[in-house]
């Protein structure tokens, strides 16, 4: 189970008629309290879907009595027409489930620029909400799905509490943009600023550093609803690290299920001067088109590693860099170290390691290869 | 005629067996005065080759006599090897034309963390300067091409004078990271001062717009020299015009021949508060991957466009973006308007129109589609 391991959760996935394939398509989770606290974090692409920015405001005030989700539909770039599409989902899963429209968050995944089909999506909110179950978390992990190969979901329990969740979402990668949703739940009895605060600490290590194809989505949309059901108040170092926990498995969900991709690649960078130099040098190289191209055809091309850590402000001495793929030291000093022959790249997860050499800071950043099957599935071939 | 073409220049081009093919690969260009004046641009990666590294410190006084250039071998991230590999080209260079080891510019391009197989580059470095000739231009723009398919030259004179060039570099695009390499003559009499600003005035609209593939090379160079064997002592105007007209003329080449590519895109934005905006709204949609693979497949898909500008900090209303595609504005007020189906993209040149709708600023970006042959081109299949 997913949304609904934790208490106090109902949940439900239907097809309403959004998807041309006629698969499910929308999902409804609904905290049944005692609690109604909640936290969010938003996609950071200043043109955002309509979904994100009523999601954003009915955030608010800390409290969610439930989430609706489509998939087959990003409902962004949709101008006034979208913002209403948004708010009539959320009042109409209000209606049906005994709540108030500004309690319902909403999220929406798929094309960009086209208006939903409200009419099917009305009618799928009022059969989400017969259809909903405490056991209904798996359907709900199924409906949201686009181009995934697998639903995507997690679990971990503490002491007397759980943290579940579902996502979705091809690392980024789709066509027409995919859009990385994930809703998780906790029956612990968590105050809104502690579900904010380990919500925000979970994510920066998670989903913000799966760098798939470099694509920012308009609708990502990462939710934490708490019930509050355990009757248990978490002690917040335990509660934080179980929200890492699950948000850390969903990110190396999305990282395995990405589209077209045939490697996982962790980018760790050791060795930097800070935290956000780090991040910036392993940015650069998870993002190169020329070194993701030759870890696809297992050439350890360590140059091409260097060439994107140059592009960076990062404190480093080009003349003092030193680069490992898959553990074998191919580059020390800035020049040809460990015979590159030595470095296997056979394997689904490679990892390139990064020394700066320039002060103690660490972070990686996941992500994929770059392939012909991705370029396919992203341009109009496919469609 | 190329580099050859305004008078004082001989030039060459060799085959030294650097290339494993055999073809040509040493290209050697001299000025014969009376003038040595010389200005260059270099790149802007902190990773620099070393070739680049000696050639700015030549260039530091203003002056240069020759240029040794040479394809097969980039000579970048090679150490203290390569720094000697580099200073050994320009000195072996210089005793064979007459002229100081500082008053000569070194230019590699190929495989970088490769040292250069020195035997080789020196005899070529002979033989080519038995070779040189008024009429070698043509053969020194062959002998730099790498993956190329065509030389790439252009001319044009103006009141008395002439500049003429060659470049090499497939878009940015190349196995090993490809480096883009320009050489620029003329026989007009200009000093070192109007040369350089002449040149960055240049290449800051023209090679600097080139944005292929996102990935920035560790060897580019444009070096720009002048014999005043004209003795014409041009006007700076005219001569700063007809200096951005042969660099546009090989930019353009440089994008048309971009390794693996279906489609040249020009992202034109308009109505920006300023050209540094513009500029940074063009370079994040020339590196959309997403949008990039789209075109490829003829998808006229602006919502991969808005989702680009949104990650950026250019001054713009979300809802107030509109977008064009060859011509049909798909996309006003960040919302769908004129038909999709209208947007014709089965020209290899499509051109997306940006306005911003906050200025009168504007800039245009040149690059590429991303297609299966890139990804093969630059994975190890290839090779």
């Amino acid at each position: 189970m997913t949304v609904t391991s934790a208490r106090g959760f109902r949940a439900s996935g239907v097809s309403a008629g959004i998807k041309e394939s006629g698969g499910p398509d929308l999902a409804l989770v609904v905290n049944q309290g005692p609690s109604q606290a909640a936290a969010g974090v938003f996609t950071s692409n200043r043109v955002q879907a309509a979904p994100v920015r009523w999601s954003r405001q009915a955030l608010a005030d800390g409290r969610l009595s439930a989430v609706v989700l489509n998939s087959g539909g990003a409902n962004a770039c949709t101008g006034p027409t979208g913002e209403g599409d948004a708010r009539l989902m959320a009042q109409r899963a209000a209606r049906a489930v005994g709540a108030g429209p500004d309690e319902v968050a909403v999220c929406s995944t798929g094309l960009i620029g086209v208006p939903l089909p409200m009419d099917r999506v009305v009618a799928g909110i009022d059969a989400a909400a017969e259809a909903l179950s405490p056991d209904g978390g798996e359907a709900a992990a199924v409906a949201i799905k686009t181009t995934d190969s697998v639903r995507k979901t997690a679990v971990v329990s503490r002491s007397g509490w759980t943290v579940g969740g579902m996502a979705k979402g091809a690392g980024m990668l789709a066509p027409g943009l995919a859009t990385m949703l994930v809703v998780l739940t906790t029956d612990a009895d968590a105050s809104a600023p502690l579900l904010d605060s380990a919500l925000r600490a979970a994510v920066a290590t998670t989903f913000d550093r799966v760098d798939s194809d470099g694509c920012m989505s308009t609708n990502d949309t990462v939710l934490l609803l708490a019930s509050g059901a355990s009757g248990v108040v978490p002690q917040a170092a335990e509660f934080t690290e179980a929200v890492h926990a699950v948000c850390l498995d969903l990110a190396g969900q999305l990282v395995s299920d990405a589209e077209g991709a045939s490697k996982e690649i962790e980018v760790a960078v050791v060795g930097a001067a800070s935290e956000a130099d780090a991040v910036t040098v392993g940015r650069s190289v998870a993002r190169n088109n020329l070194l993701k191209c030759a870890l696809h055809g297992e050439d350890p091309n360590w140059g091409r590693v260097l060439s994107a850590i140059g592009t960076t402000d990062a404190v480093f001495d080009p003349d003092r860099l030193d680069v490992a793929i898959n553990g074998v030291w191919v580059c020390r000093n800035g020049a040809a170290a460990e015979p590159r022959e030595e470095a296997d790249l056979s394997t689904r997860r490679i990892t390139v390691t990064v020394d700066l050499r320039s002060g103690d800071a660490s972070a990686v950043i996941w992500t994929n290869d770059l392939t012909a099957e991705y370029v396919h599935e992203n341009s109009a071939y496919s469609s």
